[in-house]
């Protein structure tokens, strides 16, 4: 049975564990911002790896939208396999890992500490090496992620990103819609209903698009890494932009195109986009608050709750864990083990 | 006749264009990385879209590994569509665009330029928008391009780089290895026999992924995004860590995996990347110049050149561009006007 797995568990453990670091881990990340405002911070430089790395997007276009932070991604190969980093002095260096496990991620850190940056991880695992090479640790909170396919730890990493924007801008109504999520993801968790009815369409799908762009370009990539993990599908995620450079001239008609539309500033680009390969006759499924980009779809997982742009890719995965996590049960597959896949990989 | 496409011209014209750049934009490039020195540049932020986007890559590593320099890649989108750029006063602000002509990509140096942070260009149009708001502007002087999909281009845009990386670090040993690589790339395009006889294998693989780590982690999706274009295929780019960290999972008998490995510092990681895919029985094809790496493929597209690893993907693109045009030509697919693209997208 679905509701007995663990991933099934955790995905519904996702309001409760968000609630609980709004709480826990606000004095720890309120200390990080006026670190960040006091020392001559230039950009911040993040280092992370799979789920973690789209926590890593969200991050670069939260902290560069409402904060004016350049975020560069980390290679963590530079630090590893090269042994030449970047100069980091003027850099918030920021390690983000479930585990805090992975050795080139806390490669990156140390190197941070040696050059005297500022260091701050994001883990579930406060005693991890990673936890141990920084200056300031945000602990997720989230009790052990027992299924391979991490999901309340992905939206954990997103709501310790937010609060860190919400602490650095110290704006109040930012700060009230914030402490909303927690309600908003235990509503929109009534998508399962609908979700289970499309998905048996799926059952023979074997490759599909993910697009996303701005705030939810992490949630395109999230939503492709947890079908890819879970389904065995062939899944590539994209921005509507990129998309439209090269690789639309792959989609052909019933190609499946899932698009991750949240109302907010891309709206009007949003839908243009869905036009455009409504009129190749893709098989477009729209993951939407709005009703107007939701008509534009051949299928639709209507979001059953509105919550600023900003906020929203906490909101948006929520569905796609879910599809995925029916899609491996249509499939008869463990969504709890996964073949070939191990919770920590241990890359240099 | 594939001899007459624009595209075979195209791709056989790239010793002579590189050549030419190395040679025409010495001055440019000298006076750049004098500028770079004077000021007080802590990060580089490229702004680039598509194929450019790749020799952005690039750049993440070559100007990583040898001129400590991190770098953030622009998430343009912040401001075009959000209006919400960040900091850049201490940036080198770097838009690479064959065409100059993507207006989100002007934006990003437009605003760079407001608010006072040194600005450069790389592109193939001297008059176009992006070199106007730039100042310094490196012309790749790679000809007209007619075919859609870019190939002197980006290996023109990946020289200028090289080029500006040698120029920073004033080291006369890389200067005339540099020198060295329009031979190079002369000598590789012999590759194209052998290409030529493994093609009809590919003739309905439905898709694939591409494998890169280090300085040909932008080799990889290039030609991920040039097997895309040409053959209508799905093909997904990963670097060999975070392949392990989930990917992996989708894997199957005969899956095909082709895996960028030339020699360097990554020959060990890659060695034991390949074992692990050849493990599970992946279709695994091997491009490198290496004799041990490529007898862990189940087939080899030996380079029958070597170049210091810092410049192997100018080399090692090479045959991916020849393998996208034949496998084009099996498919009966035109390879100067693959369906739904044009050679300039208006992305805002």
């Amino acid at each position: 049975m679905l509701e007995e797995t663990y991933l099934y568990e955790e995905i519904h453990a996702q309001p409760r564990v968000i609630e609980t670091l709004l709480q826990s881990e606000r004095e720890t990340i309120n200390s990080l911002a006026s670190a960040i405002k006091k020392r001559n911070i230039t950009f911040v430089l993040i280092a992370a790896r799979g789920t973690s790395d789209n926590a890593a997007r969200y991050a670069n276009y939260l902290l560069g939208a409402y904060n004016q932070l350049p975020i560069a991604l980390a290679t963590p190969s530079l630090f590893t396999i090269y042994q030449a980093p970047p100069r980091l002095k003027n850099a918030l260096v920021l390690g983000i890992s479930q585990s805090g496990m992975s050795p080139d991620i806390v490669a990156v850190l140390e190197e941070g500490k040696r050059q005297g940056a500022l260091t701050a991880a994001i883990t579930n695992n406060p005693e991890s090496p990673l936890a141990q090479s920084a200056e300031f640790v945000v602990n997720l909170n989230a009790g052990e992620e027992r299924s391979v396919a991490a999901t309340k730890t992905y939206t954990a990493e997103l709501t310790a990103i937010a609060a860190l924007s919400v602490a650095l801008d110290e704006n109040p109504r930012r700060f009230s819609a914030l402490q909303s999520v927690p309600q908003a993801v235990q509503k929109v968790l009534e998508v399962q209903q609908n979700i289970a009815q499309i998905v048996p369409r799926y059952r023979y799908m074997r490759a599909c698009v993910v697009i996303g762009r701005g705030f939810n370009y992490c949630t395109a990539f999230e939503m492709a890494l947890k079908i890819k993990e879970l389904t065995y599908t062939v899944v590539e995620p994209f921005s509507s932009a990129d998309f439209l450079h090269g690789p639309f001239a792959m989609l052909e008609e019933g190609f499946p195109v899932f698009t991750i539309a949240p109302s907010g500033a891309l709206q009007e680009e949003m839908q243009h986009f869905l036009k455009t390969i409504g009129d190749v006759h893709a098989e477009s499924i729209v993951i939407s608050d709005n009703a107007d980009l939701l008509k534009l779809g051949r299928m639709q997982i209507p979001l059953p709750v509105q919550v600023p742009e900003w906020l929203s890719p906490i909101i948006s995965i929520v569905p796609a864990q879910l599809f995925a996590l029916d899609l491996a049960a249509e499939r008869d597959i463990d969504p709890d083990h996964p073949r070939s896949l191990h919770k920590i990989t241990q890359t240099h």
